[in-house]
């Protein structure tokens, strides 16, 4: 029996589908390109057996544990890691058998695909995961683990991928690059520059950051000029570790365009991690002028994730800690918002700044709109809980009419869980070629632009956009 | 001539068609499970005829008569009673023939679906109503509401309905539900506590309603410590009566969680139906949470309906009073809103809480997102505008991929609207096994998985989330 | 070879095709009411050939040149005329080879049929514009225009056009309309009055439009009655000239109902262009109110556009002036904006306001029910990036289910794109009978019905709601 049905996620009607599969079949064979994510650069730098399949399936996955604990399951009883020292469950097996007993859980949802598409073709299964199946799975996949083709450098290359970022601290010292490159080994393993930990004054522990980040670069982070100097030398110090884009997490997509002074006057107000809310935000806002200023100097491509309620949850924060599934997205404005960074940076015709959203309903109002004018901005694609069909789906419906497909930046797959890279891709290959073929059976897209535009929509623009 | 076409709201493609029809039939048979709705006991109590058709039908039902007036019908040529005195329309037939007459109006409006579902299947007419026929309409159902199974506990029994709640103010005596259990009728009408009337300030005799709370009760409600006492004996009172649930109308989702001593001057200060309007907000806000410590301590489900403009027309509501057509959505936010009640009692595994929105944009960027990691929220179906086929599709898109199927709370219909409660739970099975046709054709679900998921949404979900 | 497809926009299921196949062609030949648009007077009054290819098609389109900057084109390489006085590319042919060379650009979006319609069906053209092809559809194109048949009035008479509504600046003299009437051709042109300059206090030169608004209808507009009776006379010059409808861009849907003193007050704050931004924001609420009470008593149709930012850019702003392509939408609130207008003259049964949005969550949210029961409001079909074919699918699923069909007020164009219109107003009868087939296919909608329905959305709601 197969898990997985040859055709998923094509039309309905029967000339949608002959179009979309052979669309899908013409971009199936297409290495991926994966600038965007959060693989453990350490794995490719190492080359370990991973751990045991709940380590490596079910601990680390928000998307899985946040749905069991919607159904009354404790963070604890599948062994994530607690904040306040409580203990957790860490038998494996115990683990995989809660997940594999609620998998019905997951009916509907990307994340079966993803476990499925990941058992069916990376591990050989072909029952379902069940409370019957569960110890056979983890048996199986434990097995499978041990394998020398199961190590991350196999996996990378058995999954076709032609280059893969990892994202990290601007404090990082990015040592498990420097491994990957000086072995030889030809995978593309890349970092990006994330600097919220020294952007961003409600980040614990803000003032030793800046002191650490003064310490690393020389740079007397006690000035405005010596922080923003020590940005520009972390920059040239990813950059030559690989990076080619910048990433940030803000909770809004507020920024802002103060005089030289101003920005200053405000650096000392909150370097030592205290200001008022309003003056954090600001800077904050600030911050994302200044990282554009950089990226117009630099060339690094520039990434906003914003619009998340980090760890809703006081209680799960205290005892858990940070990303433990208790993001919860928030209306974003992105009109007012990038207003400032725009008026400065937006008619540049080198910069490239890259938008995501977990707001959805900015996509046709604003961001579509703001794309298909500003030669900077490209839309990310559909991002965290939209990165599912349906929500692809209403991204191509919502953008295209407005911003084309070119002002669009690709696919990346944004995540920590490397097993599941070939699925998502697989997901984002197949959608965008159901659309297409949607386009095609009702007379919006010829057939011959429509291969062109799979072949961009999986390969060339997210290279284009990354500059990779 | 049928009214209805036996495939109505299945998927347009044969091969979805076919398994959308499988998936009705097997929960076609299922008994109504109606956890949530404004019938009146009083029908079941005394089991008398109805009145004549347009007193059922057209008078009672917001849908028809605001479309009527959206065309320039006066509420008082439909017969709806006035607040003023002013004299209405008392001629059933004539209210008829003008609903008939405008009968087009409701093209491609789900009221138009619910009515002809009634007309057909209950009354078994089979021309479409319109002013031709308008009389034929009437005198045909007049003469069937003489008969004794259209009387109400004889619906109730033809309509297969299992259990059935009501709602009832917080001061109400409960007399009919008393009446229903004491007439050894085995009809299972259950009551809910909704106890608008004593916790939100802006409602009209506010201070009386509290006084009342306190006679009733015999607590000292010009204390916080009596008033909260009152609520938990009202509560019990109400339990006793089959209520399993309450329910709370309020214009946000703001909640609050306010220190006993900060709560009870709050309440000080509003009690007599004044202070300002920021108090009587915060002090709703309070309510919410005290109502979930409630829910903990008494096991009764919570249910909140917010983010309606209630009689937006100063005239009408001068006029005519509540409850007219008038009633208009806002933009709601639930992240902020509901975080201090989530942070007080959102981890508590045996507390539910059944949301329910009239701003669609957040069910995929909120509700989803917060229901898919909360062990204590549900999603309530689509409500009022959005009970309907479109709204429950993008309901299922927008929620599916983050929440799944088993933080969704099953169909209620929410309607005082008696006759059309077979039609809105038929609708509701058909769209949903449309949806879940969907995405078994499209890969993303097994058919056997289909099959066990549509009984869920029709019969179990709403039994285990209402614990009835 | 095509560039169209016979049956594009229909739906992909053969049973639901067909349907729309037959409702298409029922109102295909159907004449074309065009209610509101901003072609140019002049182009009618003088009949004078349209001049080069560029100038036509490009230059003034800005969804076409908008898109062509976005992806680092200058708006001087497109001939864009500056606001600086800087030289701009004026060589047609270099113009449109750039336009051409870009033409993939505008895959997915409804300019690509727009164009293509116009090229096959206007212009006989059968290969795809490209870099290759550009000389020739320029070259074949630009002799086209020398023709008779291609002068404005012809091209009128070609389309099909019952009547078109341009609009016009209440200072505007109405030389061309009266140089129309005058000419004895038969067209039926009319104007609308859009008093913006006179009633918005931040549109540049606001006190001297004043000054010309008194001194061309002999009232003394230093005083906030005579400023009234000003807007009395004009409108009554515009209805001369065939008005019957006027149109109100603002930022926001905010409306006020001051008392007479509070508003002449007002005036007196804002006249010379000054008071602060929320006094300047309260004039043009109060004036939408004004204006309503106007339209009641003179019957002219009210249409009120709403929550453009507009010129987000400044430094485009400041280079090449408004409209060019940096309109950027905003989240709009009706509920709370409309409600003064609304209790003034909400139920006046013989008031017509469309409204327009750029927000496309109101739409079942807010505009939806709000045009469901006021007999005032009319739903304006989907505007700006919304007037494609995935937007007014979208405005079609949002709103029927609560405002039917006959609170919709037909298709507009709104383009100065004069040759574009044909295909615009095809596009729109194309996705209204896709629509509608898919509530026939789904059992929501007899046959016989949708056939109506087509010709109402198609031609009769237009002419009834406007008045024509």
């Amino acid at each position: 029996m197969a898990l997985l049905d040859d055709d998923r996620l094509f039309p309905a009607d029967a000339a949608g589908r002959k179009i979309a599969r052979a669309l899908y079949d013409s971009v199936k064979p297409l290495p991926i390109v994966s600038p965007h994510g959060h693989t453990e650069p350490r794995w490719f730098a190492e080359n370990q057996p991973f751990p045991d399949p709940a380590q490596l399936i079910v601990v680390p996955d928000h998307y899985i544990f946040r749905m069991l604990v919607s159904q009354g399951i404790g963070l604890a009883e599948l062994g994530v890691p607690s904040a306040d020292g409580a203990p957790v469950e860490t038998d494996g097996r115990k683990i995989w058998r809660r997940f594999a007993e609620h998998y019905h859980l997951f009916r509907g949802t990307p994340t079966r695909l993803w476990l499925d598409d990941t058992f069916q073709n990376l591990f050989g299964l072909d029952v379902r995961l069940s409370a019957d199946t569960a110890y056979h799975y983890y048996d199986h996949i434990a097995e499978m683990l041990t394998l020398e083709e199961f190590r991350p450098r196999a996996l990378y290359e058995r999954f076709g991928v032609e280059v893969i970022a990892t994202t990290e601290s601007a404090l990082d010292d990015l040592a498990h690059h420097r491994a990957i490159r000086d072995s030889g080994w030809p995978g593309r393993v890349i970092t990006t520059y994330r600097p919220d930990a020294v952007t961003d004054p409600d980040v614990a522990g803000f003032a030793e950051n800046l002191k650490a980040l003064g310490d690393i670069t020389g740079c007397d982070t006690g000035s405005f000029a010596g922080y923003l100097e020590a940005h520009r030398r972390r920059r040239a110090f990813f950059r030559e570790h690989g990076a080619t884009a910048t990433d940030h997490g803000h909770p809004t997509a507020r920024t802002a365009n103060l005089s030289g002074d101003a920005a200053a006057a405000l650096y000392d107000r909150i370097k030592d991690g205290s200001g008022t809310a309003e003056e954090r935000e600001l800077f904050r806002a600030q911050m994302l002028t200044e990282m554009a200023k950089f990226s117009v100097e630099d060339g690094m491509v520039m990434q906003l994730h914003v619009g998340s309620w980090r760890s809703h949850s006081d209680r799960i924060f205290k005892s858990f800690g940070r990303d433990r599934g208790f993001d919860i997205p928030q209306p974003t404005n992105y009109v007012a918002g990038l207003k400032p960074l725009l008026d400065v940076c937006g008619l540049e015709k080198d910069f490239t700044l890259i938008v995501f959203t977990l707001d959805e309903t900015v996509q046709s109002r604003e961001l579509a709109p703001l794309a298909g004018v500003y030669p900077c901005l490209k839309l990310g694609p559909p991002w965290w809980f939209f990165d599912a069909p349906e929500g692809m789906m209403r991204f191509r419906q919502a953008v295209t009419e407005t911003a084309g497909f070119y002002n669009t930046a690709g696919f990346n797959d944004d995540t920590r869980a490397f097993c599941s890279i070939p699925a998502r891709h697989d997901v984002a290959r197949r959608v965008d070629s159901a659309y297409l073929a949607g386009l095609v059976t009702t007379g919006r897209l010829d057939e011959d632009e429509a291969f062109e535009v799979a072949h961009d929509l999986t390969y060339r623009l997210a290279k284009q956009a990354y500059r990779l």
